[in-house]
């Protein structure tokens, strides 16, 4: 069916909050084999609201609807639907009392302006919100009583607060099988992620994989990583799966080597599951990356269990002092060396004691640039079974400073990665 | 003039990308005085992007368009738009030789496609592309010739490719002061950034001058902060100006405890700054950040001026062969707790032998918590000048992993602000 999402709020207007809810919800409908055509956004004002209504029922057979569901005089949302479709309201004494609860949890007293979130349009299914006060809705209509018009096919309007972790809670509990019941097709999406290797010659890789209609391939960029989103359609959900089965085998075929995992999958979260399983532990020594390696990698539940003790080692002083960097090394070769990196990597893996060492140095910038080593040249070094592997990493110098640092933490983390698959044979 | 902001995508749609750009163009012709009201998404399709440009001129003065710039078939916004207002395309020589010369400096050869980026709809103002290959146009008109319909005011059209920095940067090099110029007052905006304080207590604190018509003062929040907006129209620029300082003034006669910077400030460059300026050094040893703390101070170009070395004591013997801290302090007050943070943050100031000594040590969960220690309880210690100070931070455990490390690191880089503040006197 075709979808409309209509985000409803002021702070989305004014561009102080980005609308992370179009994309969540558009994800969600597309998953699921719905075809997501318009986002619309509009401010609580009841005679934009009604144009906004009009428009998407024009368009779409379903509509999302975000944001406007609070307490307070601006938050319009359930009445004005409820009047642009001729509903009467009716007053839920069971959402109340859920409403005063959550008050009283939190120390506070539940104000007349309250009794607002427990009015529901009739003949709606309440979508309930297990986290704070505001109740979703849920309309099924052929007809607009107050337009007395008759619409050519059953609309779908559900309606969710604006707060992204109560929507998104909402959905999965209660709208995500109604939907999906509503597609005629099974669909399942996979993501394949992949790092290392840049869009355009992942996309001539498989160049003949992305021109196949069913499944479809399609590939996205997000900082420093590749996805190819594979979508299988079918009647019966083991023919999709049958057909997006055979197409993951197609892509890995052709790109197996840049590979690192699927859908929610991390680098960090791959490495702690290696790491975890096989008893190895980690130290790491950080120079232009400032601690967002050993932070992304402590960002995993459970990485106290193979990670001690890592550095920050900023200065040539601290490179020297605490892991044993040779003066000769770093006057010769630089702080950003393969020759610093490696001994760098040496240093903290004795001083922590661990399987693993990893050291990083290299040039975040905008200054610290030469001719000879540019802005967003790195150097990595991985001490594993006591062998020391260098990388030399190049990033764009087109991004800054904090981007350069992100993309250099990602591809330490791919090498890392790598080198203990290696190492485990 | 009212705005609606149009993008064109279907990796919108679909939901991979979110919508950043409708933000930035939203909050940069808000911030000049215009008023946007509509935002749409509408996927490559000549069809839907005729009917979304019918209800734009139906309902906006100004509709800024971004996407469907590049040079590939599915790339149709240009010739749309020509088509739809009844405009002859014109080949410029001028931006194909650009585009030659950007493949050519990037070691590629122009195709054929590439032709197409140097078409532009006869009338039209190019808005130069100085990144990337897309040109922008801007179009002024009071009637489309294809329809033979004359608009009740001039209309604007401005299109820029979707590309974030490649639209960014065309928006400040030509189009800001063209906008500017159309607005009948001239607005002044700024942000006033606050940290330590929930939303409600701050609006109520500020209660009265939020009731305020001009400037208009409107809070947001993000991750542990909340920003105060304060909006001043007027003819002329001094007036504005005027406006606004008194009413900056009386937010911070109630509020100035909480108050930390303005506009784009952040704290970890407020600190480095007063770090800098005064030849302070600063080290820091973490637990439950696990790095994150370091790598935001080092976020800040420059830095290295005033770190040299930091430390990720993960482990109860890292913090104790490391930093020093002793066996029956572990042992008598646990890991989290002020006793620990204390030596640690001694520990690493005679280690790194700086000026300025921080640790901080919590639980983040989603595991570790107990009854008497909860996930989200934090404990900071801050030597600086011989003199220790610890706190205790309570983060909300509704937040996970990653949320807990964010706002548990803004705070501790707040308690460091005013620690170094109190201390410069």
């Amino acid at each position: 069916m075709i979808v409309e999402i209509l985000c409803i709020g002021e702070e989305l207007l004014s561009g102080k909050t980005i609308n992370s809810n179009s994309a969540y919800l558009s994800e969600k409908m597309e998953n699921i084999g719905h075809e997501v055509l318009y986002h619309s956004v509009v401010g609580d004002n009841p005679k934009r609201i009604f144009e906004c209504l009009d428009i998407a029922l024009e368009r779409a057979d379903i509509i999302l609807i975000t944001g406007g569901l609070g307490p307070t005089d601006d938050d319009l949302t359930i009445e004005t639907l409820a009047e642009y479709l001729g509903l009467t309201l009716i007053f839920h004494q069971s959402i109340l009392d859920k409403i005063e609860l959550i008050y009283k949890n939190t120390g506070r007293t539940a104000t007349e302006m309250c009794k607002k979130q427990a009015l529901i349009p009739q003949n709606a299914t309440i979508i309930s919100n297990n986290i704070g006060t505001a109740a979703g809705v849920l309309l099924e209509f052929k007809e607009n009583k107050r337009l007395n018009k008759k619409y050519n096919s059953t609309k779908i309007i559900a309606a969710y607060p604006g707060v992204p972790y109560e929507m998104k809670d909402m959905w999965e509990t209660q709208s995500e099988q109604f939907f999906k019941n509503k597609a005629t097709n099974i669909t399942i999406v996979k993501d394949l992620k992949f790092i290392g290797i840049p869009e355009a010659k992942l996309a001539e890789k498989v160049k003949d994989i992305l021109q196949q209609e069913n499944p479809t391939v399609a590939p996205y960029v997000s900082a420093g990583e590749v996805t190819l989103r594979i979508k299988s359609k079918a009647i019966y959900e083991s023919e999709a799966q049958l057909l997006l089965n055979q197409t993951e085998e197609k892509i890995l075929n052709k790109a197996n080597e840049f590979y690192y995992g699927f859908n929610d999958n991390s680098l960090e979260e791959i490495i702690g599951n290696l790491l975890s399983k096989n008893n190895l532990t980690l130290s790491i020594a950080e120079s232009c990356t400032g601690g967002l390696l050993s932070s992304k990698l402590t960002d995993v539940s459970g990485s106290s269990k193979y990670i001690f003790l890592n550095l920050v080692s900023y200065s040539n002083e601290a490179k020297k002092q605490m892991l044993g960097v040779k003066n000769e090394t770093l006057e010769k070769y630089g702080a950003v060396s393969k020759e610093t990196v490696t001994e760098m990597a040496q240093g903290i893996r004795k001083l922590a004691n661990t399987d693993i060492g990893v050291a990083i140095s290299g040039i975040a910038g905008p200054t610290g640039g030469t001719e000879n080593k540019q802005v967003g040249l790195i150097y990595l070094a991985i001490e594993i079974n006591n062998k020391i592997e260098t990388y030399e990493i190049k990033i764009s110098n087109k991004f800054n400073r904090i981007q350069i640092k992100e993309r250099a933490a990602k591809q330490a983390l791919n090498f890392l990665r790598k080198s203990i698959l290696n190492y485990l044979g």
